[in-house]
């Protein structure tokens, strides 16, 4: 077994809550985070340990990235600045009908993983179709990995019906049960894509199989008034009356919310993916975030895919997430930088169920930890790492990042991934998706 | 004379509108941009000139920070996460009355043009104390400045009351009149700390220097709400009144505003500073953008201070700017990527009354010129480059950045600040500011 003990200038757990440290160690072995402790007392109690100083950085949690669609970065600036069904069907959903396959998922999801890797994201939430190529690439890549079953009741290139999709769902999920790094979540698309019919029967695999829910709730007003239309009733009612919302359920986005929305989200623990730059540049709205952490709910940050997006940028969407909280609430105190850090690391896991095993540098834990070389003219002087982390920093500041013990990107460059054949990949798509 | 031809994959000149050359080269002289033509053509017509092939890049504009604070990059991450006026009088203002001083604005100001510089800024149009200490900061660094000069009521550090402030700017004026790349705007702070007999005394000078106005109007609501408790109207009324509102004149933030207000601003010709970061993380509001633009109102973007944002990166606030303006206004098709270069380069140009000069790649123009690297793993595949540059790229992608011909950041690398140096007196300001 190897120990390695890293000495960051800060570490900065997430939990306990609020805390830095300096002269302090993180020591891990193979996997999990071993000890905590300061520098000294480390290099006395592991002597034969690999010791790598970090002596400009802030050493936190690898990011989760609680909502995203990995493969659609080989879509990335196909359309933008369009109204969202035009974008969907005039461009998005053509490309993906021509192209999305196996291989396409595969190679997007892993271009998509170089991308967050070299971001700091450890973990993510991902849903999409081709479920096993999705696995393939968590597994190829090491990052951690939950595959979301996408279900529908439209036909595409993957099933024809929810019946479908919900066979490719089982047979993914007994394929890659107990691999490494890999999970999975049951993808409803969203409300106005999915009957009630197969929401019901979703519940029940998703109890038998015990893995979460993940589906888009109450993304745009639309959705919601097209919901009072058909059901007479807004999308988050209807759930709870098929019995959809507990504290299994990540629901992405959670634009527009009532007072009674977020009640009842908060009565049932249901977890929310705050997508900030997705909700801005698809015109969706503003989440009540501030009212929703008041009223304890559990909220976490995604990226959404690179199509809406475009960058699959965590300490972007942080920074983003923490000050667009502040001018939603009038309040400029909402979500500080401690706050926001946590909800890209520890509250992401929470949402998951995997906060007994990543979110925070705490022992026992998997190590899965990033570092951040503050040392750059952007983030000089440091009065405070936490502020810098979330309000300065950006993404190419990532220096190194371990999964599960693993260093998959140290000097900034990927350890499992191959930099330039994955480019090579991205050419050739592109010269299919678009040929010039 | 120097003749230097580049040869990026893709140029954008901004103008003519929502152009993309592929193929053609930009010839600069020593301070001109001298042509735009095919690579080929450029070739044979230059066979004398330095050929700089940029065969991954962008060419577009240097970027334009339409409102800064430049010296206060000394104190970013000092305090965050606070009410206004708790951060202002218990952390901001402490600390520059502490401080402040030629020296501190030189160091604090020669910082920031570093940060600038590395992420594509070439013109900043600046609002501080000290003035020749910012002008000769703009001198050393090589970037157009303008150094717009405070004017206030209260005593500070550098003056005591709005006579001694109007001398200093008119000195500082007198003495650095006519300094290539060095401008000056009159600066008086805001609505609520200057009175009636200086806003007349600030536009007697301002016309009789031909210099032009910067102010920031309409940041907050409290202050629209205060004018009208103490004046009986809302600041831009008043401003009007005393016949502030003219196309010279800048109005950072302008946040709050009434269709009264837009009709007034379109009317008069005033430009906006529209600092999307800095709007957000003092909770300060949404500007409504889109609707200016629709009214005629021209815009350009800034960072504002780094104690307020806390990053000087134009491409992030840029990005910003086109996002939130499509969810403040309910449209996605708002503020599309080439509009948002143009906000970012072209606006703030005509703005500072300096559109004849710069702002965009056009023959005759200064070469304020950027090329910014898509072939990271974040940018490509690239169906769009405009897209790209605006919605996916990072600060860290310019490689290069020329200022009336001459080049400043060479792949990366500082040309006429030194890196090195920099870091060393921000950390000799940190202990001073903090002792740790």
């Amino acid at each position: 077994m190897t120990i390695t003990c890293l000495h960051p200038a800060y570490l900065i757990p997430v939990e306990p809550a609020s805390q830095v440290l300096t002269g302090h160690a993180l020591v891990m072995n193979d996997s999990l985070i071993e000890a905590i402790l300061p520098s000294e007392e480390a290099r006395l109690r592991y002597p034969d340990a690999i010791h790598q100083d970090l002596p400009n950085h802030a050493l936190t949690p690898g990011f989760i990235n609680l909502h995203g669609h990995s493969a659609m970065s080989l879509l990335r600036g196909l359309a933008d600045d369009l109204a969202l069904m035009d974008w969907l069907n005039h461009h998005i959903w053509p490309a993906e009908k021509a192209h999305v396959s196996d291989e396409f998922v595969f190679d997007g999801t892993s271009f998509a993983m170089a991308e967050m890797l070299r971001g700091g994201t450890t973990t993510i939430n991902d849903m999409y179709f081709h479920h096993t190529a999705v696995a393939r690439a968590g597994i190829a890549s090491g990052m951690n990995t939950v595959v979301g079953c996408s279900i529908l009741e439209f036909p595409t290139g993957y099933a024809q019906d929810a019946a479908g999709y919900l066979q490719l769902a089982e047979d993914a999920i007994n394929e890659y049960r107990g691999q490494a790094g890999i999970g999975f979540t049951l993808a409803p698309h969203a409300p106005y894509t999915v009957a009630d019919d197969t929401f019901r029967k979703v519940a029940a695999m998703a109890a038998d199989k015990g893995v979460r829910i993940h589906c888009h709730i109450h993304e745009t007003n639309d959705e919601v008034q097209g919901s009072i239309s058909q059901y007479g009733k807004r999308p988050l009612a209807r759930l709870a009356e098929l019995g959809l919302l507990s504290e299994q359920l990540i629901a992405a986005h959670m634009v527009h919310t009532t007072d009674e929305d977020i009640a009842l989200l908060a009565k049932h623990g249901v977890h929310i993916a705050h997508n900030p730059a997705s909700n801005l540049k698809l015109a969706s709205g503003f989440a009540r975030v501030h009212a929703m952490q008041q009223a304890g709910i559990n909220i976490g940050i995604g990226t959404d895919g690179a199509a809406s997006n475009n960058k699959l940028d965590m300490m972007a969407d942080t920074r983003l997430a923490a000050i667009l909280a502040k001018a939603q609430s009038s309040d400029p105190t909402a979500v500080n930088a401690h706050t926001a850090l946590r909800m890209a690391t520890l509250d992401g896991a929470k949402a998951l169920g995997l906060a007994d095993r990543t979110g925070s540098l705490t022992v026992g834990k998997q190590a899965d930890v990033i570092a951040i070389d503050l040392s750059a003219i952007e983030t000089q002087p440091v009065f405070d790492p936490v502020s810098h982390v979330i309000y300065a920093a950006g993404r190419e500041q990532v220096s190194h990042a371990w999964v599960r013990g693993k260093a998959l990107l140290v000097n900034r460059e990927l350890q499992t991934l191959d930099q330039q054949a994955l480019l090579a990949k991205a050419r050739w798509w592109q010269q299919r998706i678009h040929p010039q």
